[in-house]
């Protein structure tokens, strides 16, 4: 069976039982048909906040054949409620974009998966569209001051960083040039398009703590420079409101469910490298307060979802998991140990060790924390008992729990050792987690600290530009901000060919990007792609709808 | 009290008790919040479409101040169901991309509005979304394949006249150059954005009778050549089947209520210059399925609304309506008679009749349609007892009914004189509507046909430029659509300043488009924006919403 087929054979429940199951009474669920449904922040209760199981998912570096983070958490969160557990899920909405050009969605695999699949991929609740709206709506008002001759700002317009957005892979939106057409068409510039999930605007509403911080986080975006240098942010064009606005029901979590019916909120969907790439905080203090247990998850390895998980969200949200999971895959560590995608599911316990010490430096890092982990393989029907047992006993060996899941196969009940173990170890843990820096230490010193501690690596080396960029962006006074390093996923090191676990690098920071109004400074390592393009084949030729309504080659 | 005060004054009544004064199973709605619900096609009843009152609000040639048709229509549906007849409206969504510009909606006014009213005019249920996802992946699918090296359809990338759409006024989108940023970004080509309701895309949605039918049409679409001047397709790029996923839900019509508690479905917003300019037919076709009378709409006045709506949608979707209302107003015929804004407001016998003559135009050219028409005046208080005797006075010399009708200011209750005129003379109704055109006459013939019989004018001149497009698209096979002219909706001529009834006049067509999936072709006289931009001072610097959810600013 394929994912989507998978996911239409199971009629889900009316989202009243869900929500039921969570005791959100009835006359707060704004329904989106019978299975979505928008849940208001007035149900977030921060004394709930305090006492919950919050598990954070996260995983070794990502490799082509996918590590299984969504499904994990999703097993997880059903093998929580096997066991008598009241547990949710909280997770990012996934993107639009790419459906149409690689196959492949963002909602948990095989029978760990949430629906309506199909919905919760297209157009969803909207959120997205709110989000791509708001941002573009600032681009227009931009626009419109540079053309304005009666109320102008001033602004330079060869200076204006903030790009419009679209939830679409098209490499030709990437670079364009603007307002052509003569003097009714505004003032031709360079400019571009991101996609929505790499909008400041997406940021921004998966920080915000309600909608009036969000307003006011809208109106600290900054858009670029007056022609005598001076910094303009969106609430210099009276942006805000309207921004605000546009997102006013986007920023209500939105609550679905499992295969197995256990509830699952799912809401915001920001990239993992040039931002946070977490879910958004009011979700999770929404999951936190209606369950006891609330499984979510970061993008990418540990390196870059978890370290901005702790440093960014958590720091900013007041809250802290109680445990780490750390999703591996025998096919990973194989390809980490030297092997190409067509050998990894053969059997081979050298490539596997050979790999391990990718497992053990997310663990190290993971451990400057101080939250205890605990580790789940997601189980292959190419593992073999030897690769697992190598697994197991080096987890052992390091005095880290170490479960094996079969989520993708099985459901929850593939995760019920996951669940006891996380159950556990959530038990044991008595402390807020440690910062990787302080928010007063310099721009420089944070990102050096996340290098050594979570990277393993040695210095940070700014370009002249990247040296310059520092200079003005810590004379604007934005030197306390988190860092959000933008860098490569497959690799520790800002190389993405050093595979394993690289040691005695240097990390090179090429530029950095700022953002005011979600409120960090982005310091980035190589060239980061904001606006993906279609692949020779893209999917979207392939995907069709007949009379009956059924879809095919969607997944 | 200002629109949106009224609006937000009454509490709406679920939906699911609008649904049941349609008899609409609760099972069947989709809801959307507790005010709004997608109505899924099935309930479509072609029997009952046969013996239902179709009733279509058209107007006057509008002026700066306003005709009213959409407050006419809804305060004629709420008299009509005070008269104890089981109406609904069809009315067209409103655009986004207005809402932040100048202040505006198109919800009607008064006590004549839908609600929930910020809803509607801002994301309502994800339509115009929809639409421009659709719109956009044809794009991102085009520059895919003119960057493609492997399945490359030969696209010349300069004959590429599909565009992205985006609904917000960006004159800044207007006109671009995409695709930069060397070889990884595409080839480089001018291109631009249309807002979302000038997208062929709504024009497509609106016109469908069902999703098959929708499929068919985006598969369709017109998007260049080749190098070799072969005509290049949606269908060709394979794109029809991931558009009609992105329409799913789009398609089904949607369900709120005006301010009284009656039904309105409204779906679609096709611009009325470049596109068709009223409703969907499936929304059209449920309001007849679900009611007795049906009253609808069609943008600017009569010349350009009524003429598209007789002759490409109800020849497409078979129907014809029993009555057509002819909405003016005192100041308006003012204004036709030669007085300026400022002077409207004062009584002016002198001014008034010698505006008549624009009133007379329309009762002719509706009188071609052989459908009969009852006069609508939408009172002012600025209205004096003298000049509303004359106008009713000239219209029974006519022989035509005519209403003085306080929709705005009385909801309902100030429409019942025109509610009893209207079931007249749609009982006195016994044929159907006379197309202007064959379908099989030539192109120009068809204009021609429209210049004479509807507009009171003279001949079609083409530009030599139109005549080579015209020779070309009629060479493709496209002679036998209809045709859905752009001309300015300020005049009953192609010079928005002949007022009044101009005479002895010839259109002169510039160029011409063709929108082979909706199934029209569009001679365009004079210059037709499809990109607004924003005003001097945008709306949306004074919109904003508070922590209590109150919004400001908006109307």
């Amino acid at each position: 069976m394929t994912e989507i087929q998978i996911a239409q054979s199971v009629t889900p429940k009316h989202i009243r039982e869900i929500a039921a199951k969570l005791n959100i009474p009835e006359e707060k669920l704004e329904y989106y048909g019978n299975d979505k449904a928008k849940i208001p922040l007035d149900l977030i209760d921060e004394e709930k906040v305090k006492s919950n199981n919050l598990i954070l998912v996260t995983a070794i570096t990502p490799t082509p054949p996918g590590e299984g983070k969504t499904t994990t958490s999703i097993g997880l969160v059903d093998a929580l409620n096997i066991s008598n557990k009241k547990a949710a899920a909280v997770i990012r909405e996934p993107s639009l974009g790419p459906v149409f050009g690689i196959k492949g969605g963002a909602a948990g695999g095989g029978w760990s998966q949430v629906i309506p699949m199909v919905d919760i991929n297209l157009h969803f609740t909207g959120d997205f569209h709110a989000i791509e709206k708001a941002n573009n709506l600032l681009s227009a008002l931009i626009e419109n001051n540079i053309q304005s001759k009666s109320r102008s700002l001033g602004i330079d317009h060869r200076t204006v960083t903030w790009k419009r957005c679209m939830d679409m892979n098209d490499r030709g939106l990437r670079t364009i040039v603007a307002a052509l057409g003569g003097k009714a068409g505004g003032v031709p510039r360079e400019t571009g398009f991101n996609i929505t999930a790499a909008s400041e605007v997406m940021a921004i509403l998966c920080l915000a703590t309600d909608l009036e911080d969000l307003k006011e986080r809208c109106g600290n975006i900054y858009v670029g420079d007056t022609w005598e240098g001076k910094p303009i942010f969106a609430k210099d064009l009276n942006a805000e409101g309207a921004m605000a606005v546009l997102l006013k029901d986007a920023i209500k979590p939105n609550l679905v469910q499992t295969l197995e019916g256990s509830p699952a909120i799912i809401h915001g969907g920001p990239f993992a490298n040039i931002a946070q790439g977490t879910n958004s905080i009011v979700a999770t203090k929404m999951g936190m307060s209606l369950s006891d247990y609330t499984i979510t998850e970061a993008g990418f390895g540990s390196d870059l979802g978890a370290e901005k998980f702790m440093n960014i969200k958590c720091r900013a949200a007041g809250i802290s998991p109680k445990t780490i999971v750390l999703v591996a895959t025998i096919r990973a560590l194989k390809y980490h140990g030297g092997k190409s995608l067509k050998e990894i599911t053969q059997e081979d316990v050298e490539a596997l060790v050979k790999g391990l010490p990718n497992l053990d430096g997310h663990i190290e890092g993971l451990k400057s924390f101080g939250i205890p982990i605990v580790v789940s393989i997601n189980a292959f029907s190419s593992d073999t008992e030897a690769e697992m047992q190598i697994v197991k006993e080096h987890c052992e060996k390091l005095g880290i729990p170490v479960a094996l899941s079969y989520g993708w196969e099985k459901g929850g009940k593939g995760c019920l050792d996951l669940a006891e173990k996380v159950i556990q170890s959530a038990n044991s843990c008595t402390d807020q987690f440690y910062p990787t820096y302080n928010l007063n230490d310099s721009i420089h010193a944070k990102m050096e600290k996340i290098c050594q501690t979570v990277y393993g690596g040695k210095k940070v080396i700014l370009s002249d530009l990247a040296k310059s960029q520092l200079r003005k962006y810590e004379a604007m006074g934005f030197g306390n901000l988190p860092v959000c390093t933008a860098k490569t996923e497959k690799s520790f090191s800002d190389d993405q060919k050093r595979l394993g676990r690289p040691k005695h690098f240097d990390i090179q920071i090429r530029e950095f990007e700022i953002a005011t109004g979600a409120g960090f400074i982005i310091p980035i390592a190589g060239k980061m792609l904001r606006m993906p393009g279609l692949p020779a084949t893209p999917a979207a030729e392939k995907i069709t709808i007949d009379k009956t309504g059924t879809i095919e080659g969607l997944f």
